[in-house]
């Protein structure tokens, strides 16, 4: 490091719960300025707080005002950069807080899923330069006309980005793992930390459920070119250090086999093999904010009962918004011809990054031999350039990511 | 009242308790735009948020930094805004919050005790023009430089006056007791509630512990003339207005009476008659921020342990800074030569108030007679020019309520 580096240090809800953990996170802070580095901390609302509010506003209104919900949210995070900011002159050590408003994160004014348009960073180095720890509330932001607006679920680490590449800065997030793994350690013993990985790689992690943090941070910081390194708050360990691809010095073919047991699985039958008819069902379906994640169409089969052909579409949803997508494929069911919907709800989706997977080969082929010498079935399929999900029951999850970690040797 | 007559309407704490009691103010609120006002409502921190965040900080810092804390309590009132406004808005009505920064209520910077400079009405009416209720979060400003501030305890009730007086508007303060009573009903069933009251009337009780509203909020009222009925949340009945003594119709002899169990006696004795030595006595307490209410010097005499003349000076504070006062006393004890120190803290200030006491003589004769007669020895005593009050033992305050409501058919 060079002397008086800036550098940004973001720390989640989980890592700032309690008076205590705050305590602790003012050491670590503290223990940045001691080695020579002016910190400037993004902080989440304590633990469950967000949630707790959501609650709240529940109790109030079944579908609360966006407007009014981001008022609400947003006192999360202003907690907590009062209590670290207390925590931290209680420590001796010179400390100003700011709210999104202060900092001037201006967005777009999008209430819930605000983008961020500009980063004032006035203040901050005026606080730097004279001595203080700055802390700013991550999530947060407010728009031209003054309305303050929330940047969607895991926004701090957006906020952290954001503010590390206006300060040209190095930035480390803190979170309640010591980093990225090859695969699971709940589940695969044998799993080994990244040390260093691509946006690329750490972005199709993130949609393929390893949910260490928000993916559009990380989209950020690949269109900004902000490394960062992912740590635990509560370890001194090496975590794993997120970069570009150049930077990384072998590209492995398989980096780490991630799961996602939040899935489930829809199938639609029968539908009339007709121009925009998938097109009718999906836009019903984001209509109402459904995600879909993937959808594979059989080819058109004459059927016996019907005069036209027919297709299946099978597609997965975001288990808690199964219920939703149900009753919506069942208000369209008549309109569309749909013949039959058949839902599985336990279903599991294993995939394998690795940015070498470009240029090698025999990887899919690999990766499904192993599944089947395994006797597990694979229900459906979908790749990218850096990665193959596979779509399995439920049951097998666990005897998946073992098999396929010691396949690839993860 | 005049059809789009804007109406200032507050609400405390406990009217704002729980998401059940939020929905009701909503209730209350809508009913006064469906007699045809425009309400502007302002709201405090939800029953006791603003002591949970004090025991929060005080978790984290013995004596927490100043800024922080504005910063910290400031979330109470931001939660209210938004949870009244999605109530309003689940009621079909348009609402629009607003925090102290968004209202521009500017401050003189001063943390925690921070005074109202400017209030500015732009957005209030803007979006009162448009047919929106206005939301405002009560106790809390910016200053010039954008730092959140609060205006000290019971400051959401100076918030009210701020903007009504700007908006050359009707107040209502809503609050849980059903207006100003002529004694305290728990102790005289007989108690009165008060129809009309003066300023003046109504601060002597607020100083003597008739605690229903801030006394610089009364006094802002008073300054700049904005009367204000104070009422009951969950009743519709009628308060008791506050307003300029010309406006009173009578002028009674004797308003009400009030006690005040909050109080403690200290006793200093045998200190030398020397010019200064109240200053520094005085001083001291007042520099650890120790409020003294009642002060009696009786006249110098001499000692017979001491060469010189010594007096005994008798004052109250509060109870619950018994404990720090006579810590800073036994410190400065040697310095000053104090001889004794005495604590009595089970007291009680029983007090009369009435405007009508100015051109009437008799009062006091009148209010010492009838302790006399039940037997109530008088410790103290201190008179303004509408108020008179003696301290007694507190074993004897109901009796002596009872005796002095009775002697003045109150």
């Amino acid at each position: 490091m060079k002397k008086n580096e800036v550098i940004v240090l973001k720390f989640g809800g989980s890592s700032v719960a309690n008076p205590g953990k705050i305590k602790y996170v003012a050491k670590r802070v503290k223990a940045f300025v001691d080695l020579g580095y002016k910190p400037v901390v993004i902080v989440s609302a304590p633990g469950d707080t967000t949630d707790d509010l959501i609650k709240e506003a529940a109790g109030i209104s079944a579908n609360p005002h966006a407007r009014e919900m981001d008022m609400l949210l947003a006192t999360g995070e202003q907690k907590t950069i009062a209590l670290l900011a207390m925590a931290l002159w209680e420590m001796g050590q010179k400390v100003v807080s700011f709210t999104g408003a202060q900092m001037e994160i201006i967005t777009d004014g999008n209430y819930g899923v605000a983008r961020i348009k500009s980063v004032s960073s006035v203040k901050l180095v005026e606080a730097l330069k004279k001595g203080y720890v700055a802390v700013v509330a991550g999530f947060q932001g407010i728009s031209i006309k003054g309305e303050i607006t929330t940047l969607g679920r895991g926004g701090s680490d957006l906020t952290a980005i954001a503010i590390a590449s206006v300060l040209n800065a190095r930035c480390k997030i803190f979170t309640d793992v010591e980093g990225i793994f090859t695969a699971n350690p709940k589940v695969y013993a044998k799993a080994k930390k990244i040390d260093i990985i691509s946006y690329d790689e750490m972005l199709e992690m993130a949609s393929a459920g390893a949910g260490v943090m928000q993916a559009r941070a990380v989209e950020l910081a690949k269109n900004k070119n902000v490394p960062f390194e992912v740590a635990c708050t509560f370890s001194r360990k090496r975590g794993t250090v997120v970069c570009g691809e150049d930077k990384l010095l072998e590209k492995l073919v398989v980096r780490s086999v991630t799961e996602d047991r939040n899935q489930a699985k829809i199938n639609v039958s029968g539908v009339p093999d007709r121009p925009g008819i998938a097109a009718d069902i999906f836009e019903a379906l984001s209509d109402k904010n459904i995600c879909v994640d993937m959808i594979i169409q059989s080819s058109a089969k004459s059927s016996p009962g019907s005069p036209v052909a027919v297709n299946d579409i099978s597609f997965t949803v975001k288990r808690s918004e199964l219920a939703s997508a149900r009753k919506i494929l069942e208000s369209v069911r008549k309109k569309m011809q749909i013949m039959d919907i058949m839902i599985k709800e336990n279903i599991a989706k294993v995939s394998i990054v690795g940015s070498g997977m470009k240029t090698h080969s025999g990887v899919a082929s690999r990766l499904f031999r192993v599944l089947a010498k395994n006797k597990i079935n694979i229900e459906m399929i979908s790749t990218s350039e850096i990665k193959i999900s596979c779509v399995i029951d439920g049951k097998n999850t666990a005897r998946a990511v073992k098999a396929i970690a010691g396949e690839f040797k993860l």
